[in-house]
C-alpha cells in the first residue's frame, strides 16, 4: 500500500515519461508505468504532456488502456486527448451538462489513483492537491465499478447516447 | 469504515440540514454531523447552502471548525464562506496565484472525507463526482498534517504572508 499526498507538487522538466527523483510527479508516473495489463482513466481534465506520454508508452507496450473525460474539457487548447484518440487509445466521453468531474485511474484493477488533482500542468505546478493512492480491494472495486458504468453509458454505438443531441 | 461513490448526486430540496433518505448527499450530511469535537475543512469551493447550514449547527453546538478555502473561488457569488465568517467560524485562504484545490474535510480528527466533490450545488446535483469517506489513521493522519501545515502558511498574522501583497 503506498499513499502521496502533494501539498506543492513540482514537476521535473524531464520529456521523457520515465520517473525521476522523487517528487510527486515522479512517483505518480512510477504508479502509472508500473501498468502490465491494463490501465483506466477517468479524468475531467488531461493536459500533461509528461503524463500523456507515460499513457501512451503503455499503449505501445500492450497495456489495455481506456479513458472517459469531460467533453468540454477535452476540446480546449492543451487536452491531451486528442493525441491519445490519434495513438489508438479509445476515449469515450460525457454528453450532459454537468461536468464528468472525476479524478481517478486504476492500475491493472489492483491499484486505485485518486484525489483532486486533475492531470495537468498547472495542477502539478501551481496548485495545492491531493493524490491518494491505494489497492485495498474495498477501495478499488467501486471505483472500477463506476468506470465500466461510464464506459458503457457514454458508448456512442449506444442510440440513446446520441440521441439527446442529434434529434 | 463506510464508502461513498457518488454517481449522479441528488440533493434533497429540504431546508433543514438534517439530512434524509439515503441519497449521496443526505449520507455526507450525516458523516458531517456525527462531529462531536472539531472539523476541518479544506475546500476549493463551497457553496452549498445545505452543506453551509450543517457546518453552522455543528459550530453552534460548540464543533471546533476550521475552514481553508481558495482566494479567488471564495469571492464569487454564491459562496458560502462569508456566511461561515459571519457566524464566527475560522476561516483562511490562499493569497498564492494557483489554486488551494483540495476537497477533503475530517471529523473529530479520526475520519477523512476526499474526493473530487467541491462543496456546490452544481456538483451535488449536476457533476459525476466520488466521495471517498474512511477511518483508517493511515489515510486520516497525512491529510490532518496537510490541513494543519496549511492553516499556519495561511496564518494572516504571519508577516510573510501578508509582505506578498502589501509591499
Amino acid at each position: 500500500m503506498d499513499q502521496a499526498l502533494l501539498g506543492e507538487a513540482a514537476a521535473a522538466a524531464c520529456r521523457c515519461p520515465l520517473p525521476r527523483g522523487d517528487s510527486p510527479l515522479s512517483r505518480l508516473l512510477r504508479c502509472l508505468l508500473s501498468a502490465r495489463r491494463s490501465l483506466e482513466i477517468c479524468l475531467f481534465a488531461f493536459s500533461s504532456p509528461q503524463l500523456g506520454r507515460a499513457v501512451q508508452l503503455l499503449h505501445r507496450r500492450g497495456v489495455r488502456v481506456r479513458v472517459v473525460t469531460d467533453a468540454q474539457y477535452m476540446a480546449l487548447n492543451g487536452s491531451q486527448i486528442g493525441l491519445l484518440r490519434h495513438a489508438g487509445i479509445p476515449v469515450r466521453h460525457d454528453q450532459e451538462d454537468g461536468f464528468m468531474h472525476h479524478k481517478f485511474a486504476i492500475v491493472d484493477k489492483k491499484m486505485l489513483i485518486t484525489g483532486s488533482l486533475n492531470w495537468t500542468t498547472q495542477a502539478i505546478q501551481n496548485n495545492r492537491e491531493n493524490v491518494l493512492i491505494v489497492e485495498d480491494a474495498e477501495y478499488v472495486k467501486p471505483f472500477l465499478a463506476e468506470f465500466e458504468r461510464i464506459w458503457e453509458e457514454y458508448n456512442p454505438t449506444n442510440y440513446k447516447f446520441f440521441s439527446k443531441k442529434t434529434e
